[in-house]
This record gives C-alpha cells, sequence and structure tokens, in this order.
C-alpha cells in the first residue's frame, strides 16, 4: 500500500508500507478521499513541528469503506461506507465533565497519532460513523468541516427566522453559513476577498465586503434595527472580531470559531451595553457529525462548489504547493484509492 | 420638604421644595432610604456631567412607603411599602425583541431624571414593587444591587452544586456572593484588599487575596482539577479579567459584571479550548427584583453588614466626601425621613 509521509520542511513524501492487521477494537478502512484540513496546511508549513512526530502520516478528513474488523468489533463490517470523528478521548478524566470533545488529555487522530492520507488506515472503532449507502464518498470527505458548522450553528443556538452574519467565508464560513441557511435563518456573509464573495454568491448568498460597504448599516437596514441574532467569527482577524459586537442587537450572540493564538481586544462595553454572549466552539460532538452525515447524505445544498480541486495520493507534494498559490481556493482533496 | 441637590464640582446643596401632587399613572412616596450607588459617585465626581442635567436630585437606590397616588393608578395604595425599578422603558421599539431593562432608549430615573435622595418623590407607577409588611426598610436600599446581583446569577445559570468564583469582593461582588450561596453554589471569593478579605470572611466566605496566593492553584485543588463553573469578574481591572479565563474550567461561563469603558485584551485561546462563555449582565429584570425582594424580606443572610454608614439627608454633602475618604467602605445610605 502507498501512504504520503510529512517528512518537515514542507516536504511530503510517498512510501510503500505493508497493510495491518486491525488490533482488538481496531478496524482497517480503505480510505476514499481525504480532505486538506487548515491544520494540515500548517503542519506542511512547519508550524506545528514541535507537536507532530515527524515523520508523520498526517490528514482526518476522510471517507472509506471498512477493509477488515479487529476482534471485539461488532457494530461493524467489511463493506460498510463509514467515516472517522478523529477525537481519541481514552485519557477523558470526571474533570471533563462529560465534555469528551475538549477533554483535557484529548488527542487529534492525524496531528498526533497517524492519519487518513495513506490507502489503509488502522483507527479504533469507537470513532467511527456509518454513511449511507446512497452517501456519496467524495462529498463525505467534508463531513468532518461540515460538522465543525454545525457544532458552531447549534453553540449559537441559532433558530428559524433569526438573522446570523458569517464573517468569514473561507471553507469554514461558508460551511456554517449553508448550515445556518438549513436551520432556517436569514444568512449575510461579510468577506473580504472578492473571488471569495463571487463564489458565496454563486451559492445564494447575500454577501457583504466589509472593505466596500457598511456591514453594519447593511445589517441594520435589513433587521430594521434589530441587527443579527447571531454573528460567526470565522475570519480571525482583529477586523472581523470588533465588528462582531457592532453588527449584533441587543441579547445577541457571538459564536467564536476562528482560533486566536493571543488575547485580543474585546470591546466589553457592549458585552455590557446589550448583554451579549461569546460562545467559544471547538470541533464537534457526536450529534454534530449525525447532522452532517445527513446533510451530506441528502445534498440539498450544493456542498460540492465548496471543493476546489482532488489529487490522488501520489501528488501530494504537488497539491500542497497548489494549496500555496491559490489563496482563494477552498477545499482540496487527496484522492487515496 | 427638603430634597438635596447635586450642583456640579463635587458640591451638593439641600433645598426646600413644594411637595407635588404626583399627575395620572405616578405615585408620591414617602422616601425611607436611599444608598449611594457607585454611579452616584461618579456622578459626585463630575464624570458623568454631560448625561446628568445639573441642578439634579440624583439617586436610585430607595425604600419608601407611597404617600399619594395620581390618577388611573390602581394596583399601589397610600401607606404601601415599595421600592422603584428605576428602569423607564417607555421608548422601547421591537428592535429591543422584548429586552425592556435594556432598551436602546432606556432611561435610568435618578440619572437621567430625579432620583430620590429628597424627603417625597414622585415616580411612575410601574417603576413600582410592592414590599412585604415585614420587610425591614433600611435593609430595603439594598433591593436595587441585590437585583442586580440576582440577575448576574440568574444569566450565569449558576445550580447548587456547583463551584461559583467571585473575582471583586466590593458590594456588587459581595451580594453576588450572597445570591450564589442562597443557590446552593460553593462560592470563592477572589479580593485584592486585605480589609474587604476580613468583612468577607466575617461574612463567612472563602476568600483568597490573588495577590499573596495562587487563585487558579486554590481552585483547582478544591474542585479536584475541575476548576469554577461560573466566575463573576466584578472587579473591573486586567488582572481580574486574565484570570477569569483562567480559573474558570471546561464550558465554564464566565458573568461580566463590572463595566469596561474601553476594549481590553480577552484569551480568546482559552474561549476556543474550553469552549467557554462570555455573558453580559446590565441591571435586572421584574424576577430578578421579586427575587431580591423575597431574599432581603427572609433576612437570612448577613446583608446588614455591607452597610458601613447612614447620614440624615441634611449631611448629604458629608457623607460623600466620607465616601471618599472610606475605600474599603461598602454601601452608605442616606436617611430620607
Ligand atoms: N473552532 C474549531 O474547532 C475550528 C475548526 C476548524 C477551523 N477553525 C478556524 O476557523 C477559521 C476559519 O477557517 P477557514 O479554513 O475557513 O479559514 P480561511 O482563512 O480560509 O477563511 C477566513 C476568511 O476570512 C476572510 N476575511 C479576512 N478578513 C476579513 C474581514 N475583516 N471580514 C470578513 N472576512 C474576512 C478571508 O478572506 C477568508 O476568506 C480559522 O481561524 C480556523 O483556525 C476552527
Ligand atoms: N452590570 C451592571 O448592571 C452593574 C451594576 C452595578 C455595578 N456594576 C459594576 O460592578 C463593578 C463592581 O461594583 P462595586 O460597587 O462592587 O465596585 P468596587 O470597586 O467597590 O469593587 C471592586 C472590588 O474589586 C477588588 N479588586 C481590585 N482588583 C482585584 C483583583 N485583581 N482581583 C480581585 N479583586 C480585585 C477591589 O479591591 C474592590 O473591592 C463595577 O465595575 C460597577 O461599575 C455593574
Ligand atoms: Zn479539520
Ligand atoms: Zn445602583
Amino acid at each position: 500500500m502507498k501512504a504520503t509521509v510529512y517528512a518537515g520542511n514542507k516536504t511530503f513524501s510517498v512510501v510503500e508500507k505493508e497493510i495491518e492487521a486491525p488490533v482488538a477494537g481496531d478496524v482497517r478502512i480503505k480510505v476514499a478521499y481525504c480532505g486538506v484540513c487548515g491544520t494540515d496546511v500548517h503542519i506542511y508549513h512547519g508550524m506545528m513541528d514541535k507537536r507532530v512526530q515527524i515523520p508523520q502520516i498526517i490528514g482526518h478528513e476522510m471517507s472509506g469503506i471498512i477493509d477488515a474488523v479487529g476482534d471485539g468489533v461488532t457494530d461493524f463490517k467489511v463493506g460498510d461506507k463509514i467515516t472517522v470523528r478523529p477525537l481519541d478521548n481514552r485519557g477523558e478524566v470526571d474533570s471533563d465533565k462529560g465534555y469528551s470533545h475538549i477533554a483535557k488529555k484529548l488527542k487529534f487522530i492525524g496531528i498526533d497519532s497517524p492519519g487518513a492520507m495513506q490507502q489503509y488506515w488502522n483507527v479504533p472503532a469507537f470513532t467511527l460513523h456509518k454513511l449511507k449507502e446512497s452517501t456519496d464518498l467524495k462529498l463525505a470527505a467534508l463531513i468532518e468541516p461540515l460538522s465543525v458548522a454545525c457544532h458552531d450553528v447549534r453553540r449559537g443556538g441559532l433558530k428559524a427566522g433569526e438573522t446570523a452574519v458569517v464573517s468569514g467565508g473561507g471553507p469554514i464560513g461558508l460551511l456554517v453559513a449553508l448550515v445556518a441557511r438549513s436551520k432556517g435563518a436569514n444568512v449575510i456573509i461579510s468577506e473580504v476577498n472578492d473571488i471569495r464573495v463571487k463564489m458565496a454568491e454563486g451559492m445564494g448568498f447575500d454577501v457583504v465586503n466589509p472593505m466596500k460597504n457598511n456591514l453594519v448599516e447593511y445589517v441594520d437596514k435589513k433587521t430594521n434595527g434589530a441587527l443579527a441574532d447571531v454573528v460567526f467569527e470565522v475570519a480571525g482577524v482583529q477586523a472581523s472580531l470588533d465588528i462582531t459586537t457592532e453588527v449584533v442587537g441587543i441579547r445577541g450572540r457571538i459564536v467564536l470559531v476562528a482560533i486566536y493564538g493571543e488575547a485580543k481586544p474585546v470591546n466589553l462595553f457592549k458585552f455590557f451595553w446589550k448583554e451579549l454572549t461569546l460562545i467559544g466552539a471547538r470541533v464537534y460532538e457526536k450529534e454534530d457529525y449525525e447532522e452532517s452525515i445527513q446533510l451530506i447524505t441528502e445534498n440539498k445544498y450544493p456542498f460540492e462548489r465548496i471543493i476546489t480541486d482532488t489529487k490522488p495520493l501520489d501528488q501530494i507534494q504537488q497539491l500542497f504547493e497548489s494549496i500555496d498559490t491559490t489563496p482563494e481556493g477552498m477545499k482540496f482533496l487527496v484522492d487515496c484509492q
């Protein structure tokens, strides 16, 4: 079998490996597709070399078919279409209060242990979610990032008829916007990159470029002064963070999806004045995966538009190089078949 | 009748005024006690001269007895013991989404219009809450700040058995701590002023001075690593704000009680990592007043200890001067009888 290996310093190699039998409790998956996450790009850029044990097989946004099952695995059988929820919570303790997905000793499979960018992948059965026979395996590589979006929308408690602003129209922002639409919310996307603005418009969204138009006035007008009920901060820049407290109305909720490495100024006066809530969101829980699988299987929304390019396993180096030269590209997939 | 008037530039005068008949919808109150709020001290210091129409009668933390009722007032009668919820929401509109207490055009009675530091006070009947015959009128001057505390605790969703850290043991912090105790929470107060530390300890609280001891380690130990479920930021300083994201555990809630005039750095990484929630809280709603009245009437907690000093109406100037020279003083009352 072929596997790709991150070897450090912006370099992947493709290696030959033995196909291994799954140990007890594990399954072996014949990987179909594996998406490239923003985190994978960070790894490629050497920004996570302290955490990633080089050489390492990475990748966690995948779909596949069960190829062999280890002892004691009863809920899954060879031939099942599946995806993996790449969270290893075996270190969970009481003080994690039952929040397995953010347990203190959580390990992320595909970062802290080998990932899916290979032909066959062995993982514990508890990470698996079954897909339907009708689920498209290519689209299914979007289930992981879409689950992030389902989690974010759920954390925000978004309801039908509410107005949601999604600040940042990258892959995660667009998926958040699609999930928000599926809830019956009125969605406005704020995005500064004109190619991405066009892309979001092409998916039927109401889009504002806040560098060219006044986003707050726009939302104010659209809502007769009520402003947004929920804002998703998915851009990860100060200008976007700053606008969240302005564009949200009384008792508004701000869902923090973007990851900020350091402390950032936040307009706390607005939190007091309008009784705002800031809600942190990290990855997903079981029910988010279930919702995401349902959405991908029904395929009522233009998910396929988010896929910019797909390359076979042995072109992984070119794939990561092309990501760097295509900043407005969205989701890139590795075809592992 | 006598009234006190804030005349600008750290000066109050005591004036003679006609007793006025209440207009339709209003009542006239014979004021019993009126507490001095932090806001009143700000006004005295000239920091709100842009908002307050000088000369102005201020004060909003009061108790009293109805002395006359205007036309159309049916729910209240002469002799009723009452307190006022000093929020005038007559400018409320649809885009306020039903949150009357933080409506965009809300006026605060006693700041934006005449207040209670006088012998008789006319107010709209819709601001009134009835007290019990058994309610102590002096303690009843604490109902307004205690309602703030009830609101904060309710916004934080604090439940019995949870651990609450109250950062800042001033009057509001102590009241928050008492309400948290009334919910059956395990309360830890963090306070840097040793006189206030002693005071909080005297009220039976577990108190840490974070300048002398490691608060996070203390709470970690007490909770077997689970850390706080809810933190109330009631100090209003960066060091306190910084510790909130450290001392709170997974899915912890941070209730922002202190008012920050400008944007402050917040550790957003922790919001992501532990899925924290930051909850803005401003004044109170009707149900908070009801809870607060109940607590003051039952008088099961040492509320009276919060009252540092009481002076008659005509010593108002001395009262405000003594507040400035007694920084660890808690609540000062004006006896308006
Ligand atoms: N919470 C989680 O568990 C989780 C999971 C996955 C990703 N993330 C985070 O989500 C964020 C978004 O991920 P992504 O892959 O879509 O990233 P991305 O960088 O592709 O998307 C960000 C978008 O924001 C736009 N933008 C920049 N400045 C803006 C502004 N002022 N206003 C509006 N838009 C602006 C950019 O043009 C870009 O399109 C990242 O911070 C990522 O780390 C979080
Ligand atoms: N949200 C609302 O509607 C509302 C209503 C009333 C008051 N407030 C605000 O609540 C806050 C508290 O009011 P107060 O009257 O009790 O004020 P206060 O200034 O008397 O109390 C603050 C306390 O924090 C302590 N402190 C300072 N640094 C600290 C630190 N690093 N750690 C722990 N404690 C520290 C101080 O010693 C002081 O005892 C103020 O900011 C006030 O404006 C808000
Ligand atoms: Zn991912
Ligand atoms: Zn007050």
